[in-house]
C-alpha cells in the first residue's frame, strides 16, 4: 500500500446547521471537519469503530490547538489533510489542514492523542498490528516539513515599545 | 452590575447527536459547549446577534486551545466558566473550563479571538461602548489566578535517558 503524505480526505460539504450568526461556519464545526479527517486516516491505520467495538481499545484526544485562518460559508466544500508529526507506544502528535477544494487554507489543527483501554478507561500501548501500520505512515510522513504552526503557543503578542 | 468572575453559563445539556461510537461526548461537540458558554458572556458585553445585526461588527475566532480532562456522557450537565485574561483594542484573550454540575473538570480552553468589522471583513478596534464593558470584565477578573493550561503548546515530551 502506496501512503499518501499527508493522508487527505474525501470531499467534505459544510452543512446548514453549522452556520452561526455571522452567517459563516461556525467555530466549533471546523473541529468536526478535523475529526472526520482524522477518522478516516485512522481507519486506514485500522483504528475505527469495529476496532473499539471488537478489541475494547480507541484513540482518545487529550489536546487541540486550532487556527482560524479563512471563513468558510455554506457552499464551500474542503478536504482535510493528516500528517503524523510524532509518536511513541502509547501517544500522537498529528496536524491537519482544511482546505477549500480550489487549494486556499481555511484552518489548522495539531493534536495530541492518546491510545486507550476501555476497561478503565487506560492510557495503554498501541497493539502490535497496529504500531506496525503507525510506523509506516511515519515513515512516508518524515519527508514532509515541520508543520509552520505546530508547538504553538496562545498570547496577545504586543510590540516592544 | 456585579461581574461574576469568573462568568458562568447556565447548565448545558450533552445532545445525544453528540455522542461518538466511543460512547462518550465527541471531542468536536465540546467545542460548541464553550461556544454556548462565551455567546453569554459576550452577550453580557453587549455583543450578540443583534449588535453583529444592527452594527456589523461581530468578534471572530482566531486560535483555540483544549485540552480533554475528563470523559463526558449523554446524561452529565455542565457549565462552562468564562475568564478574560487579557484584552487590547481589537483582541481578547479568554480561558474556560467546562466542569460537570458535580464540580469535576472535564475541558479547558484558551482562546485568541478578534474584533472584526464585517465590511472587508477587517479587524477593527471594539466601539467605546464595548471597550467599556471589556474594561469593567477585565478588572473584575483581575482577582482571578493565571490557569495553570494558559500559553501551552502540544508536543510528545518524553522523559530524559
Amino acid at each position: 500500500m502506496t501512503i499518501p503524505a499527508p493522508i487527505l480526505s474525501r470531499p467534505l460539504a459544510i452543512e446548514k446547521d453549522w452556520i452561526d450568526y455571522n452567517g459563516h461556519l461556525n467555530m466549533a464545526y471546523y473541529n468536526v471537519l478535523f475529526d472526520r479527517g482524522t477518522d478516516e486516516a485512522f481507519a486506514m491505520m485500522g483504528v475505527d469503530a469495529s476496532y473499539t467495538k471488537e478489541r475494547r481499545l480507541s484513540v482518545y484526544t487529550a489536546e487541540v490547538h486550532v487556527c482560524y485562518v479563512r471563513e468558510l460559508h455554506l457552499h464551500d466544500t474542503v478536504k482535510v489533510s493528516f500528517q503524523l508529526i510524532d509518536h511513541d507506544d502509547k501517544r500522537l502528535r498529528t496536524y491537519q489542514e482544511i482546505r477549500h477544494v480550489d487549494g486556499w487554507l481555511a484552518a489548522t489543527s495539531e493534536t495530541l492523542s492518546l491510545h486507550v483501554d476501555m476497561e478503565g478507561p487506560k492510557v495503554a500501548p498501541f497493539p502490535a498490528d497496529v504500531m506496525a501500520k503507525l510506523e509506516a505512515v511515519r515513515a512516508a510522513h518524515a519527508t514532509l516539513p515541520m508543520p509552520e504552526r505546530a508547538g504553538r503557543s496562545i498570547g496577545i503578542k504586543r510590540k516592544s515599545a
